[in-house]
């Protein structure tokens, strides 16, 4: 019964590295397809997105039977309910590789270019914290996973220089307006992968340690 | 044992339901600060933001005491996990609120007031969603839940007819261009907040009949 249970929860973190992997294929299609001026990957994104949705509905099935026959507890436990909170978080992600896409494609049309460096860095930034979320998960590594929270910041400074930018390159003249806006929306979707990140870093740490890092608070269960 | 257990999923159950009566009011206050120009309001929906997260952290530990202590099956798991999924998505809830009530702020503050029925709209849907969203769960009414999710589509479209009627009110003045990013952050705010009450009524239908009916699926566990 014990060994099963490991073979289940070694099965359990494949699947969910499987989808941790679509994920990080999405967010680099889209971003590519916005970075390239490559309209032809925004498709890509959309059929991998199908795949990320299927994998959500097979982990949350995976997860309620290993809690139905194992009744796991302590550590086990901690694990299986991070699995379910990481896939819900992977799952949004997808979605916001999608908005991406969206966007991205509107703003190739407008032809109307501006640079924005911050944007470039959030990628780095966000491809960065979406990887090492994952990484911690398989490693159970607490500090990787801390090292992924604290990345956010800079992500949330990014954000907001992206939106000062924009600001005054839209004052400039009403044809900035549309790209501008499409170019923020991207920028709130990078910001959002970077609060998933997040998330997952959290329930990492939760599932290894116990400890509940949310809100600035620390609970031991 | 087996009352034991009721008992227990009843306190869960009120637990779960005080939770979404501060998203309510946290919703209420940052829209009404909002739409009756009342400032001094947005403090408050801090201060409940606050009481959501801690409600937020004591939830997560129930369930994984209910999960640990009694081997919940079936439909008893089924509510267990629905709750710890739902608990996210209403932790989050009052972050939108947050959110609403910042740039409702900043709107306010740059005193160029702009007609934006839709956004009225917005307001009056995804109240009641978020309402029904929750009397569903405690009633375990799926009707009420399918009901919830057919007017998320009604949301959406106000939300892209805010940003069109945006777009050109930004198009007539630079000085335009700040407040209706503010407002663009709103509509975006209220748009996720009917999110995430479509994922609350998916999960109470998951919660009473096991069924799955997410992508455009249905799988039954």
């Amino acid at each position: 019964m014990e060994r099963h249970f490991e073979v289940k929860i070694e099965e359990l973190k494949r699947i969910l590295v499987l989808m941790g992997a679509y994920v990080e294929k999405a967010l680099e299609e889209a971003v590519d397809a916005l970075l390239k001026e490559d309209r032809s990957r925004f498709q890509k994104v959309h059929d991998i997105e199908k795949k990320i949705n299927d994998e959500q509905l097979r982990i949350d099935n995976f997860c309620i039977e290993l809690l139905a026959k194992q009744g796991p507890v302590a550590r086990d436990l901690r694990f299986i309910v991070a699995v379910i909170k990481i896939n819900t978080d992977l799952e949004r992600m997808g979605d916001q590789c999608v908005n991406i896409a969206y966007s991205g494609f509107d703003y190739l049309q407008s032809n109307v270019p501006v640079e924005s460096p911050e944007i470039a860095q959030m990628v780095l930034d966000v491809k960065a914290m979406v990887k090492q979320s994952l990484d911690a998960f398989v490693q159970g590594d607490e500090a990787m996973a801390q090292a992924v929270m604290l990345m956010d910041d800079r992500v949330d400074e990014n954000k907001n220089a992206v939106l000062r930018r924009l600001e005054e390159w839209m004052k400039k003249s009403p044809e900035h307006i549309k790209p501008a806006l499409n170019l923020i929306s991207i920028a709130r979707s990078l910001e959002r992968l970077g609060d998933h990140a997040t998330n997952i870093a959290e329930d990492v740490i939760f599932a290894s340690s116990g400890r509940d890092i949310r809100h600035g608070k620390e609970s031991r269960l």
